[in-house]
């Protein structure tokens, strides 16, 4: 595929600055307030893990990835309430607020994969010679790396992906997984990203994605921003789009890969593969290792929130659904194994059987 | 099926007066403004042709029945204007009115197949002897008898696909096929009503059905005000419900239905057609014989209007996608007929080969 750019040519970086959702300033987490894009741009200022919590739960960020970010940091904040010099109790302040903070939202993995790695590391530090201050140093200096870590995941996924894609293709995405949803260029967005920094024109389609319209406020904003082509859809038109042969492939990104490639992604992702597959379209799902729970052997195990009636009738800023009406709002659905062409990480993609090199992944 | 009352008990019909779309008073259409519902109940009174065109064309009236049975007032309106006695003059203004209606939107052939009722009407109006005042009066019979008969043949059809239907069932529609979108009962919606008369409980799933939200604002609605158990969903939630095993037969409208069983109807369409029958579900329209358009070979032939980006980008009170994002917002999708189990019309079920099954409904 003529995907690369000729080897006599530099490429030229977009000069682009994306907006980042999440930034740390010394003594607080900074949150771009999601909710409101792309009318404002608000950065919130968090001091407590209470904040984090409420800014998780709420929706302000969003975003496997970003969730898990925002959580190490809650963790962080919540250190910081401890004021005694016991390490045990330290221990214990930090584990009850990473519990705390698990309940937030229940079936993004990354958020559990975050707080997993933050309390891996408490023990560390509570069981080292150390203060108080050395122990919050070193959990905030994790919460970093898992922040940085991030930001190299997506553009690795990036550049996995990019083979896949060439000049000219029409790339459908869902939702939002793009550098709002993690530390920087997203997950399914990473692709488009770096084609356009290597002059591929791709032809994006995003689904506006209801009822919280990421796709119509997140994906149309960023992609807009960055100067590559976006087409805005309602959810309901994506069939009719693939019918045209307007798409060649469709990349989303994923809250939960189960062990045998089931994926939890925001509602509405399933009825894509479907439509995709009816149309003979390789539906790709981008996602780091942190996405992928091999201790979750099929989609079936994983928790679907649903959330509250009012995003679905009164989402636009004025009731559009009658009072007291019967409302259905998962805020995900799982797409089945079957229906997914490849899992594209940050090792490489993946291809079934999914069991079984899923599984490689983690044996390195 | 279990889906008739037993034969000792007497249906109670429901006490419930439906909200209707259009009346005629006199010397004036009432319009309901169906752009405020189920915020506000608003009847407009049009007097003139060029306010039940603005009517059509922004969508304050939707529904193919209901457009057609608009456009006969609306050439009555217009008749009106000419204040001769000349029947080859009165002829000429007629038909210039019924040309101008026809411009108000492309794709409900519901809107032709009246105005061509209308101006066949008038001619033989112009060749019998007459003043323009019973002329007109002949124009006016006509219009209502538009109005009156699709009421009897909305009932029709729901007779016709009540047997479809029994207790506990799923069903799932898209759009507004409802009495809101017809003289009254609907079409997609009559078999509902029907079966509530008779006391069979149908569980339906509404897509809210972007950009306009029919599905939210009016299906929900009606079918609400009617007591019937109705959910509500955003369209991409079609596929996550399917795959519950909740929705046993799909039932939609239709804008036009080619000689070949291609259907035009509400944007949306197509993908909860492929998404029935990837599940297995039968999937059935119901339209009236003034919907199905032989001289329409197949769906390719159907005109597909594209509507303003607004209406996906600030439909309802606020901006939710970035300024100046290109969309693309057609109105209507074609559903091949081999997704199409049965079409359900006032003549009884039609199954496949549509091509010839279509035409018998119109050689008695």
């Amino acid at each position: 595929m003529n995907n690369q750019i000729p080897s006599n040519e530099v490429p030229v970086k977009a000069p682009f600055e994306p907006l980042l959702s999440l930034r740390w300033a010394e003594d607080k987490l900074l949150m771009l307030d999601q909710r409101l894009l792309p009318d404002e741009i608000v950065m919130l200022e968090l001091f407590t893990a209470e904040q984090v919590f409420e800014g998780i739960r709420s929706m302000k960020v969003r975003g496997a990835p970003a969730i898990g970010i925002s959580a190490a940091y809650g963790v962080v904040l919540g250190a910081w309430e401890y004021k005694g010099e016991d390490a045990v109790a330290w221990l214990k302040h930090v584990l009850k607020t990473a519990a705390y903070l698990a309940e937030s939202r229940p079936t993004a993995v990354n958020l559990f994969w975050a707080l997993d790695r933050m309390n891996k590391r408490a023990h560390e530090l509570a069981e080292q010679e150390g203060t108080t201050e050395s122990r919050n140093a070193g959990l905030l200096a994790e919460a970093v790396a898992i922040h940085e870590e991030d930001e190299e995941v997506c553009r690795l996924i990036g550049e996995h992906a990019l083979p896949l894609f060439k000049d000219g293709m029409g790339v459908l995405t869902h939702c939002n997984a793009g550098g709002l949803a993690t530390a920087k260029y997203g997950t399914a967005l990473a692709p488009m990203y770096l084609a356009h920094e290597q002059g591929i024109q791709l032809k994006v389609y995003a689904d506006e994605t209801r009822p919280v319209l990421q796709g119509a406020r997140l994906t149309a904003f960023e992609l807009q921003q960055a100067g590559i082509d976006v087409t805005l859809l309602c959810d309901n038109m994506a069939g009719m789009v693939m019918s045209k042969g307007w798409i060649q492939a469709v990349i989303v990104g994923a809250d939960r890969v189960a062990a045998n490639g089931d994926v939890a992604n925001k509602i509405g992702t399933y009825s894509v593969a479907v439509l995709a597959k009816a149309h003979n379209i390789p539906f790709y799902v981008a996602c780091p290792l942190s996405t992928i729970d091999l201790s979750t052997a099929t989609g079936a195990e994983i928790p679907i929130e649903e959330r509250s009636a009012e995003e679905v009738t009164q989402g636009f800023g004025k009731r559009t659904a009658p009072e007291d009406i019967k409302v259905f709002n998962p805020a995900f659905d799982v797409t089945p194994n079957e229906y997914v062409t490849a899992i594209i990480t940050e090792k490489g993609l993946v291809y079934p059987s999914y069991n079984e090199n899923l599984a490689k992944l983690f044996q390195d």
